[in-house]
């Protein structure tokens, strides 16, 4: 399963209503990025450039990468092949520009075949493009101790 | 000492320098929301206009409210009156707004007087106006187990 076909939990009642009709409809697009509930096969970059264009940014712990061509090379760079992820909270909001959304997603994760989950947080700036949703910012960072 | 008074630690390598420049003229500026590193005293309401407007929209654990008079109300009705913020990481991404900011917080605090350190994470969409900036999005959410 790639990163794009998993399943997109509901936002949680935090969510307007309006941004969990967005984020649904982006999930049902399947193309949510790696960060979402389920199975992430990082090795797998094929439909990256539907979620990342050349000016997304990138900060996946301690690298911040710009350009769908550097974020696919972060991620296919990183030193595991498999992630599970489970989402413990989404909340989002409607952001500055018309359509674009501010998400907060806090959860934990599997690292290969780990058995023990690492908890994460992540931070999402969705703009809206033909129907769908970009990335432009994605920060990423683990949560230790 | 309120929210607004409280130093801002350097972002770390992984914010641009632009990013640095601007978040550090922001906390010099005084005018960082109660997130900031340092004791905050959510009692004091005082200036939270600087920081949030009336369609800025803030999501505390579960809940969310939106203007600036809503959220001097969550934020004095909070059922402690001080934290004492350590920020982990903080990481700063330009958004599509012509200066705005994506910020990702990760750290502990302590409620009150307690002695254990609670872990939250949270993000801010950060307008510049008028040489500083306002908050439009803040999204908190503490980190359990």
């Amino acid at each position: 399963m790639t990163p794009h076909l998993v399943s997109f939990p509901p936002p949680p009642p935090t969510s307007s209503e309006k941004q969990r009709y967005e984020l649904t409809k982006f999930s049902h697009h399947g193309r949510f990025p790696y960060c979402c509930e389920g199975v992430c096969c990082l090795g797998d970059r094929s439909g990256l450039g539907i979620v990342y264009r050349d000016h997304s940014m990138m900060t996946f712990e301690t690298n911040q990468v710009q350009g769908l061509e550097n974020i696919k090379e972060k991620l296919g760079s990183l030193p595991f092949r498999k992630l599970v992820h489970q989402i413990t909270t989404l909340d989002a909001h409607p952001s500055a520009q018309s359509g674009s959304i501010i998400v907060l997603i806090t959860g934990q994760l599997l690292i290969d075949d780990g058995e023990h989950p690492q908890k994460y947080s992540q931070c999402f700036h969705l703009i809206p493009d033909a129907g769908t949703y970009y990335v432009l910012n994605d920060i990423f960072r683990l949560i230790y101790g």
